[in-house]
């Protein structure tokens, strides 16, 4: 098989791995890549899957690069979903709390890639993140949430309006 | 009357000047209404009032400078809050629906003016806005949201990720 | 001519008063001081003008929302300019100075309302902010710069960058 | 000279190596690492630096993560600097074409790592960039830029205005 198969066998693997909702199974992706090649490709042509033929899932336990954790919980037929956010970082130099986010994810999208948007109310300061982004996963499974954010700080008056904003990007991946 | 209500007066005289529209003590404005006018008349005037001191309210009905609306419905204990958009403007030649948004404010704030965030969820594209805020009541307890957004297109890979965010800011004042 | 036309005078008034730095018809704005009002109004009806017939300057002192102003100087062949900002606001509590601008205009618009950057170096804080818009021209030749812009303060490290970048839009109108 | 002095030749050598504003001499710091060891311990504690003791310098070629090559030139007296920039990705479907930039560093900072700002022209589409970053030097005198951008497109009118504007963040590193 090696020879005859090399680029095929884990990209096709992989694909083949994916269950509901979840492209996370490296055993049956490993299990995969024990099975014959001919097979396999038989399936690719006869089902051939673009790159993103697997949904992007937003539940479970996300980290981003600064090491702040947030969990997002079972999603609604409607799309909507709760969850917490434990910052690794903040503005002020009040204790860290873990805090409560609501959020709503696009289900038009028929690519498996959707763009989602979620609030944080911060439980140790009175301002509010917002966060807008997309679930892309990559040829392994692998989920990726590319995000951009907007922080709201609270000004005393609508003339300090034009200081109250903060913006940033983050990008997560799964934790679990 | 004074001295039976020393806390309440100076804020409760506030809403007195204030009725439809608002879901702020009710019974305590009602009270005041029968209260003495003039002794009320005359405090406001001997103590003129901080722009803030009156609660801003996010429920009801908004519309901002490009004639969209937004119904805010009321808010659980936690302050989270549902609600519809109407947009008047899309990125897309697709007819414009009506779209749910969720969202929550940030009940920490002890000056009335409290932040907020929501997101919608598009019912006629694959995109996601999301936005922050601040509510502010000036003197004449004319309510105005000042918010800045962030709105995220759906786009084919992490590669286009780079220009699926645009950025702005939007002003509402309620129409009721 | 005045009173027998007087919805149009002030607008071929305005026309005629201009002069440096304008690229919109100087000769047939001069013809309009001389010509008749019936003759202007059938050129009107019969040729309506579209919104953007006018080339925007950015040349000039402009004024924003928060009463900022700023004068851009002359533009060079690349489009490249200096100029100089005097903010109304500051997020420190140093004295405000003005402050040395940098900017270029985009050239390739054949529309009459090109885009814009320009980027300020204050000279009483460590941060640096830069704007991007568009300049728009209205029917009366009334020019307006939409602009948006970034605040970048300076932060001890890397781990800080994420809470480093203000975000926010401004409206200028021309002073002179 | 290795056994004896492991932590410190590396850190060390990369510090002695710095010169006028810059940490970018690797045939200095190679013939530091030909040196002795004792003489660069007894400099290291006799002149004890901080993490930011190393100017930033925006000299130089840069690219960042999705590929994009920048040359920042040499800064005047005042800290302004052109440049081009060479994108990797673009909006439009148009041939790309480096395009030239201008910007300005802030020199206020004392900490060696100053903010800076720059507009690029475009000379493939309608619109302008602009960044705004800090500059960043780590322990070895590795630079990184750490920046924020917007995008503005040319829109046809104010009334299209609120959806000209893109925003995202782009971390360069030193090619040369």
């Amino acid at each position: 098989m090696g020879g005859r198969c090399p680029l095929r066998h884990k990209r096709a693997g992989a694909g083949a791995g994916r269950s509901v909702g979840s492209a996370r199974s490296p055993s049956t992706a490993a299990a995969m890549g024990t099975g014959g090649c001919c097979l396999l490709l038989a399936l690719a042509l006869l089902a051939p899957r673009s790159a993103v033929a697997r949904k992007c899932n937003l539940q479970g336990l996300w980290r981003n690069e600064l090491g702040s954790n947030m969990t997002l919980l079972a999603l609604d037929a409607a799309g909507t979903f709760s969850g917490s956010y434990h910052t690794a970082v903040a503005a002020t130099n009040k204790q860290i709390l873990v805090s409560p986010l609501q959020g709503v994810l696009q289900h038009s999208s028929s690519k498996g890639q959707p763009t989602f948007g979620f609030t944080v109310q911060w439980q140790f300061a009175d301002s509010i993140t917002a966060f807008v982004g997309q679930c892309f996963v990559d040829r392994r499974g692998k989920e990726t949430l590319e995000t951009t954010w907007l922080v709201r700080e609270e000004v005393p008056s609508r003339r300090d309006s034009w200081r109250a904003t903060r913006v940033g990007t983050s990008i997560f991946t799964r934790i679990k």
